[in-house]
Order: structure tokens, then C-alpha cells, then sequence
């Protein structure tokens, strides 16, 4: 078997183990029976639980961020461009809940794991504040949304996309049936979301009443 | 001096340096000269670094609370109930930056740090999620909004308030000139998300096109 498969068969374990029993106790001698590997290849190919743990991230950000990307190539409305961006994103997360389980996991492990956490949460708040500012553009409300407002908003819909497909995943961990899908989750944050953002596109602000 | 004033001192201290250099490189020596005192009463009174550093964890996590729970207590209309929990939420945040980054550093501290600070998440969480159903109540539309799709919206919510205050914080930090006040940093997220939600409680929904 090439060294590639053997080495995916290994990450494979390594995410579910990592994924549901956290980075301390997942046990090596586990992963590498459930991966069919005599435990000194896992060490051979992979180093070290450290360097293993940090090949699971890695690939789980890659994964991830490709997603989004894929999900948000294609240039539309604003409304559809957002919602095939977040369709994409809770499919993702739905699909691969020990992927996101890891990457939670890594932000709660100090460094060098925080670290790639952060990175991979800049590149797509990045992604997400060129998307905002392209929708801001074509209706021509970039000079009122100033800069400074598209990256809070950026960072306020990463913020929340986060906290939805935590959310989704623990009520599928915890009862598959009455979890809601991809698409529904994706519904509840568009719901959250665009009307607020179209209005202020159309330049309609929420304003605070007299003396509130 | 009593021994709470000296507590306090030594606190207020000890979060400004975990919130400066982080759990691992804040200095005991430091935390005691910047309190004034000696490093032996630091021992003596909060007995070691780990539990110094829950107990910063600990009073910050009452203190955002307490604001939470003060600025949301006033019954109103759902608009203005909101309003006033971000704007005393924003507020909190901008005026305790150490605060805030001591629990954003606890949450990556592994246990038993990241388990505050989760029980945070969940008190704060399930504070929403009952100021949205009352909401959802008041308006009428308690049957159209599923209990899971508050619970979702409240989730989403909280975690854009979160993502927000961290990037307003890392703007004061950068350029306190240029950075948002803690009413602009609210009024953002109240336009990113009021009118979706008030759309939602109106019965009206965000739906794809055909074949999105």
C-alpha cells in the first residue's frame, strides 16, 4: 500500500480518536489499530502524538478553508453568494464533525496549536470581508459602510457561523434526528442575517430611539 | 490594609499580566511588585500561579455576567431589550480589554481553564436564548420560531458578540484613535442582525431561488 493511503488511513484515526477524546488522552496504541498500522509506522511516518496532532489540524484547516472557497468561487447577487457560502460552510461542518471537533479541540491546546487556529480564522474573515466589501461595491454603498464597518460585520458572521455549527453538531452528537441539516442551519444564520445586511446595503439603519 | 483591598490588588495585577504575556510567561515576581506586595503573600493568599489564575478567570466571568444580566433586566420592547444588552455588553468589553483577554486566553489554556470559561458560554447563551423567546412570545410568532431555531439564533448571537468584541479590542489596542466606541461596535451588530431578526418575528423568511 503506497505511503500516502497508509499515512491517510493514520490521520483518519488520529481525527476521529483526537476528536472524541481529546488531545491528551487519545491513545497512539488506539489509533494505530483502528488505522491497521503497527503503532512504531505511526511513529515512523508521523514523528511524534504532537506532530500527528498538528498533521490532523492541519489538514482539517485545508479541508476546511477549501470548502469556503469552493463554496464562495462563483460571483452572483450578494444574497446568493452568501448563502452559497454558508451552505457550503455547515455542509462541510456537518459532514466532517471529528474535522471540527479537532479544530476546536486545537484552540483549546496552547501553542504552536492556537496558532494555526488563528491563521486559518484570519484567511477566512479575510475571504468573508472581500466578499462584503465586493456586495458593498456593486450596489454602491461602499462609501457609506465604511471599511472599518464591512471587517466588524466580517468578523460578527465568522463569529456567528462558528458558534451555529458547534451548536449543530452537538445536537447531532446528541440525537442525529432532531439535529437540524446543513441547509437549515444555513437558513437560520441567512435569517439572522441578510435582511440586516441588505438594509444596509440600501443604506436603512437600525438607530437607537431618543435617549436609549 | 484588609485583606480583600490587598486581594484585589494583587488581581487586578495578575490580570493585567495574563492578559499582557499569557499564562505561561507572566511573571509571579512582576504580578507582586505591580500589586505592591510582597511575592510570599501572593502564595500565601492565592496559594499558587494555576489557581491566581482561575481566580482572575473566575471574577471575570462574574463581572461580564453581572453586566449581561444588569443591561438585559429592564423588560421592554425586543428591539430595545437587545439594544441594551449589546450596548452593556460593548461597553463591558471596551472598558475591561485585560478582562476580556484573560477569559480569551483561558480558553486556551486547556482544563480547567476552558471549562469556565465554556460554562460562561453557556449561561450567557441560555440568558439569550430566553430573551428571544420572550421575544418570539411577545410578537406572537412563539409557534413559528421552533425552540431550535431561537436556541440557534441565540447561538449565532453570542458568537458574533464575541468574535466583534475581540476585533473592536484588537483595534483599541492598535490605534485607540481609530478604533470604534462600544455603541458603534453595538450598532454594527445591531444592524447585522436586527432586521433578520425582526423579519423573523414578523413571520417573513429569507428563502433561496429555485435550485440554490
Amino acid at each position: 500500500m503506497p505511503r500516502e493511503v497508509r499515512e491517510r488511513q493514520m490521520l483518519d484515526a488520529a481525527v476521529a480518536a483526537f476528536a472524541r477524546h481529546g488531545y491528551q488522552a487519545a491513545s497512539m496504541d488506539d489509533i494505530a489499530e483502528a488505522a491497521g498500522v503497527s503503532k512504531p509506522l505511526v511513529y515512523l511516518y508521523l514523528k511524534s502524538k504532537e506532530d500527528l496532532f498538528m498533521a490532523c489540524v492541519r489538514r482539517e484547516i485545508r479541508a476546511l478553508v477549501a470548502a469556503v472557497r469552493q463554496g464562495t468561487r462563483e460571483r452572483g447577487a450578494a444574497d446568493q453568494q452568501l448563502w452559497n457560502g454558508l451552505t457550503a460552510f455547515f455542509a462541510h461542518t456537518a459532514a466532517r464533525p471529528h474535522g471540527i471537533a479537532v479544530l476546536h479541540r486545537a484552540r483549546t491546546q496552547g501553542e504552536p496549536f492556537v496558532q494555526e487556529v488563528t491563521a486559518m480564522r484570519v484567511e477566512i474573515t479575510a475571504l468573508v470581508t472581500g466578499l462584503l466589501a465586493q456586495a458593498a461595491r456593486d450596489t454602491g454603498c461602499d462609501g457609506a459602510l465604511a471599511e472599518r464597518e464591512v471587517s466588524g460585520l466580517a468578523h460578527a458572521l465568522v463569529g456567528a457561523a462558528e458558534s451555529l455549527a458547534e451548536w449543530a453538531n452537538a445536537r447531532a452528537a446528541a440525537d442525529g434526528d432532531a439535529a437540524p441539516s446543513a441547509k437549515e442551519t444555513a437558513a437560520t444564520l441567512m435569517n439572522f442575517c441578510w435582511a440586516g445586511l441588505e438594509n444596509l446595503t440600501k443604506g436603512a439603519r437600525w438607530v437607537p430611539g431618543p435617549g436609549r
